[in-house]
């Protein structure tokens, strides 16, 4: 029996855990899934729990495990804990041990929800852009790395971004393997024009393009033109590739644009093994939301999403998947909303509530 | 008398300048303005005349004017030389040789233009935010820097992001001194969860605030974070201070908020000399437009604007700033726009018309 992993970390986590729990029970039953689940801590909560961001032994569970469904970590009673402790610790290490190298980040617009966006509803409306953020390398793990006396008052401090052909190549090859299941259009994005990370990167897109995806289209763009196309007319974009950093800053604009975070998956995915299975990991976008933590009001639409993504893309339960986002979509249709997304004339609801709805129309 | 050196530099460039140089006539005449005007080669054009994107010439007489006014540079022509001849070239060295550090990038809504923004006009109206990103240390320029080859057909490329107290507290006090004048509220932006570079910024930015800026308001914010909240209510920001690398995407997507980049001005400025005379250079915030050069199209006002705060910063000439900001405000308001920011109900003027009616302004 498949494995999963929850690890429901900090602030609203676990409440919206518990929700896609529930709605997990239904689906075994309409659906015959049959997925053995393990709890365990992770940031904050581990930290209070076995004095680290990420136990030993969670850390072999995760291993172990056929995904992980991450809530979220962090809040300020961690905050000021130094670097090498601070709850996103965890979420560092778990990427980088189970190699998930590919991090899909969807922004999507759910029809009910463009006058959410910031954006006038016309940019937005049917947004439904991919990121493919590289999660395992630059300047996130690249060393020499550190902080170091220089005499007379001052330090200096570095940092190393380093990316390797191959790097380049496997999370290229997922964008561009996505882009065809879409839209068959991928871009990519770097600073080619200052750094050598970015030519390297530009040539080995490039070369894999010419020699395995020539179906696909591709096009060069320079993040900080990335960063403005995004906002001018972020429809032009069908799947975007770029690196650990450019991804973390384009992959949070983007996700912003849609005015719902509360709504926004993520995957992140390894190398496939012999059996071409993936290690994977599943998340929302949304942080931990410390200020309405255990009120019962957080939105559980993202995790659940994450949940399905995972359904998806590591058991190949398309069907599962479709049920809960089909769900999802008519509970926003007949105007039930979380504080976070309600607008006059919709109906307020509960994190309870909305999982019931959900649990309802599945 | 002061020496200007202007660099009109590639496509759009050398006509944007031309009408700048006739209102800077006409200002000679009205605020009494005497400066030496020298022009020189930049970019692609300096490629083609002197066979290197910036001449030892030039620069020479970079380092000898009291400022730099530079048009843009780049276009399609110069676009597959190798990254060290490349038209940008000029522009990291200008930055580096003159020792320009603070880059001072407003992000400002002209009232008339508001509808023209991506986002909801009242996000937007009245938008008046300052990002003052570091320009000559960072990964831009950090060392070592290459692409080597690591055998078995592998590449390994390498790129250093590098600061060091004095790097950071020197233009952190620009921002400090900038907020000052302004609402009195600077953001320091860096991923201090990720990167020891952004630990050491953190640290050294709230030393220096503690010890010399304690009146002004000082928030830290990742800049993933600051990426979104830069869509979702940009209105919340005065100053934002942050590196090279994440000030060049912060500061495009900023500018691309406003909906109109053929608005927005630039400054670099240097240290202060004995006589506390920066060297400094002005220039706008877009390209050099290589699609619609020489049809006489162009917007000009963003060379303009970045005329006016080189009167302000580098000359002390506030009443001939406010003369040419009061002048576009007015045309504007007339409802004459250059084609890139035309809309139903105003009048659609060439570059030179636009610079007819500036100068009757004025
Ligand atoms: C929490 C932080 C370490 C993390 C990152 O920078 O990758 C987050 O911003 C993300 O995007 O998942
Ligand atoms: C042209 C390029 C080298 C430059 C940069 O990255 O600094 C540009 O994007 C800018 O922001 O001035």
């Amino acid at each position: 029996m498949a494995k999963i992993l929850i690890l429901p970390g900090d602030g609203i986590g676990p409440e919206v855990m518990a929700e896609v729990r529930r709605i997990a029970d239904t689906l075994a039953e309409t659906h015959g899934l049959a997925f053995e689940f393990e709890e365990g801590n992770v940031g904050g909560a581990a930290i209070d729990a076995e004095g680290a961001p990420l136990a030993e032994e969670t850390l072999q569970r995760a291993l172990n495990a056929d995904a992980v469904l991450l809530g979220a970590v962090g809040g300020p009673k961690w905050d000021s804990l130094p670097f090498d402790q601070k709850p996103e610790r965890a979420l560092l290490r778990l990427r980088k041990e189970l190699g998930l190298f590919a991090n899909l980040r969807p922004a999507i617009v759910f029809d009910p929800l463009a006058d959410a966006s910031s954006l006038k509803p016309e940019l937005v409306r049917g947004l439904d852009l991919m990121i493919v953020r590289e999660l395992t390398g630059g300047v996130y793990f690249g060393e020499p790395r550190g902080i170091e006396d220089i005499g007379g008052g001052q330090r200096r401090a570095v940092n190393t971004q380093v990316y390797t052909s191959e790097e380049i190549r496997r999370v290229a090859a997922v964008a561009f393997e996505l882009a065809r299941k879409r839209g068959n259009r991928v871009v990519s994005t770097e600073k080619a024009n200052v750094m050598e990370t970015g030519v390297l990167w530009r040539e080995e897109v490039t070369a894999l393009h010419a020699e395995s995806y020539n179906d696909v289209s591709l096009e060069h763009m320079y993040a900080d033109n990335c960063a403005m196309q995004l906002v001018r007319q972020p429809k032009q974009f069908d799947v975007i590739v770029t690196d650990n950093l450019f991804g973390d800053m384009l992959s949070d604009e983007a996700a912003m644009l849609t005015g719902s975070l509360g709504m926004l998956p993520s995957a992140s995915l390894g190398a496939p093994d012999a059996q071409g299975r993936r290690k994977a990991m599943y998340e929302p976008v949304h942080g931990s939301a410390p200020d309405i933590a255990g009120q019962g009001v957080a939105n559980p639409l993202a995790t659940l999403l994450s949940f399905a993504m995972m359904l998806r893309y590591s058991f190949d339960h398309g069907d599962a998947a479709d049920a809960v986002e089909g769900a999802v979509t008519r509970v926003l249709d007949r105007g039930l909303r979380t504080p976070d997304l309600v607008q006059p004339g919709t109906t307020k609801v509960s994190t309870r509530e909305i999982g019931d709805e959900i649990r309802r129309e599945i």
